[in-house]
């Protein structure tokens, strides 16, 4: 089965919509927040714990992966799937992100980017072939163009330029994936960059609409935006959000990359945007910032020294069943590491259930009084 | 119930037993091997894995625990197992051990070690009272009593001098946990020192029964033996062990502190030990050191890079049903939580099944078969 989007609610008072992605390894129900799992894994989380959270799409970092312990590793044991003992789907990002991020004497050239690894030093060339190929050693189901996240602040001028080379790198993503990915169950998804320019944006859009038609289904499975949450105020992320997610394809899933907080979830699935990552809750989560449906906790505060509650009494979760504020605080004092999976397990199992309930909203189509609801109690603070 | 202790087997080839330690939180069987959860926590691990990987008992350390969170705290919200969820039995250490060990500017007295917190500094006098206090404070099922741990090398003199030390605290300690516990399901266990001096030890358990004695039923409800491998040579351990153990009350569990390797655990069981703790399986497990029926096996060492085995094929945990050696190996590589949580895991695993193992060979008598199946598998070396 090849991979496929299937439209399956629309909400009438906003641009939501819940779909389901299939492929041959599984089904996915959008909207769905991917949880990230940089290095092969999920940190602190067992796959089977990830799984039965209700998440069955999970990203992987190109970059770090092919640093350590490289692709050619993880295709000769069957590729990411069996290495790391996950049924799901994988997302791998394209390592373009992350090459400028995290390497060392990092380059941009027309052709790619040129760094060096962060744990050893050995240069790379990372280019748009290149990336293709390991994300297909890898053998993920969905593959990211390469693409240059536009900075920020960042001129109009300065803006297209950098588009202009993430189009360039974008052509040559799309050719060589199917070069290498006859017949396949693989996605390929094209990114939107343009930075805060919306007009940018959707110029950027028109162009990859154009090659996606031309290879008549064998073009883009899926639209991302990337290049946003970066920086820029957030009334223009939104802005932006806003106004282009809705112009994307109505029958591809639409990717909103790196975001976010709980609200920019409700904000981009009311844009019309299906899938979401982010560190956040996993990161989090090991630092002692848990999330609530009435907003953060920072379980290391004192206050929480005697507090016998869970982190929130209404969540069902396993840390929420188990262990009181008082112990988690105790863990995160002591640095101990059940501390940061018990974190992480809350965090994850708080946006997984997001999600579920933003679908169940779209479907029953009351969006609107969803989000209400959502802000009210998020506004309130947890005692 | 009160604390009680039923022997059920006894080898006809050796000292080996199997018991059954009964309080009214639940049951422990012997011999067992009990993990150490230090500051109230088996490290990486969930309390809920711990008792599904077989355990009923587990060790948590005075020390740790009066620095941070404090005592007091842990008393107001209910006791070391509501405060963890641990529904098995807790046994705690007299806190002496560690604030030699561990802390700053620690200082011998006649009436106990006064020492400062290595967390912060904090000054504190651990008496034999103290100690009694914190532990019931922590409201543990196991005390022990406060003794000073002989240091090694020492000459017989010096050893004597310790012992008799040992004994004044374990005397008050004896007096002050019956003052604090009437009618209490907790059990005191006292401690037999003496350094590598067997006929030393002997005179220090003479002096122990005697008061156990004159208590009538409110002296001590089992026999440690503390002090051993702190750096003196194997032989004189075992030796040491062996000559002791079999003189300690039949009817009573025996305790064999801070050890050790799986060898150790079967020398100790066949010296006639019915309990045991070491950090080995948990901070080895942490570090990669894993232990199988066939050796221990170094994850890290590259060798094991592309290897699609698990630890030990013959190992029916979780981390070996689900995990290749590959895969643990690239998790300690990139330092991931995981890689902790899996290796630990497995340990424990093995630790557990291993005394499971003792037990029934012990129960169906055939120790010595045991006994020499397990040195041909160990010896082999794991491939």
């Amino acid at each position: 089965m090849p991979f496929s989007f299937e439209l399956q609610a629309k909400s009438s008072e906003t641009d939501a919509r819940a779909g389901l992605i299939q492929t041959a390894r599984g089904q996915v129900q959008t909207p769905a927040f991917m949880p990230v799992g940089t290095a092969a894994t999920v940190k602190g989380m067992t796959t089977d714990e990830v799984q039965d959270l209700g998440s069955n799409l999970i990203v992987c970092n190109t970059y770090h992966l092919m640093l350590r312990p490289g692709e050619g590793l993880v295709q000769d044991l069957g590729g990411l799937h069996p290495f790391m003992h996950w049924s799901g789907l994988i997302l791998t990002d394209s390592g373009g992100y992350q090459a400028f991020s995290l390497a060392q004497t990092r380059k941009l050239e027309p052709g790619g980017v040129r760094f060096r690894s962060h744990i050893d030093g050995t240069e790379y060339f990372l280019t748009p072939q290149r990336s293709m190929e390991i994300q297909c050693a890898l053998n993920s189901d969905i593959v990211m163009v390469l693409d240059e996240c536009t900075p920020y602040p960042v001129t109009a001028a300065e803006a297209r330029q950098s588009m202009e080379l993430s189009l360039n790198w974008e052509q040559v993503s799309l050719q060589h994936f199917h070069e290498l990915n006859q017949n396949s169950n693989k996605g390929l998804f094209c990114i939107v960059q343009g930075s805060v320019y919306s007009d940018l944006r959707l110029e950027c859009y028109q162009k990859l609409r154009e090659w996606d038609e031309a290879k008549d289904g064998q073009g883009f499975a899926g639209f991302a935006m990337g290049g946003l949450a970066i920086g820029e105020p957030q009334e223009l992320t939104r802005e932006v959000v806003a106004t282009v997610t809705p112009q994307l394809p109505a029958d591809k899933p639409r990717y909103l990359m790196g975001m976010g907080y709980p609200e920019d979830l409700v904000e981009g699935v009311a844009a019309g945007s299906d899938m979401f990552d982010c560190v956040l809750p996993t990161r989090n989560g090991r630092n002692g910032q848990l999330f609530t449906s009435r907003g953060e906790l920072n379980i290391r505060n004192a206050r929480y020294a005697r507090d016998e509650r869970p982190i929130d009494p209404d969540c069902p979760c396993t840390t929420c069943r188990n262990y009181s504020r008082a112990y988690l605080r105790h863990l995160f004092q002591a640095k101990e590491i059940l501390a940061a999976r018990l974190g992480t397990y809350h965090n994850l199992a708080y946006y997984l259930r997001l999600m579920e309930s933003l679908r169940e909203a779209i479907i029953q189509d009351r969006f609107n009084a969803f989000k209400k609801d959502f802000y009210e109690q998020r506004s309130q603070g947890i005692d």
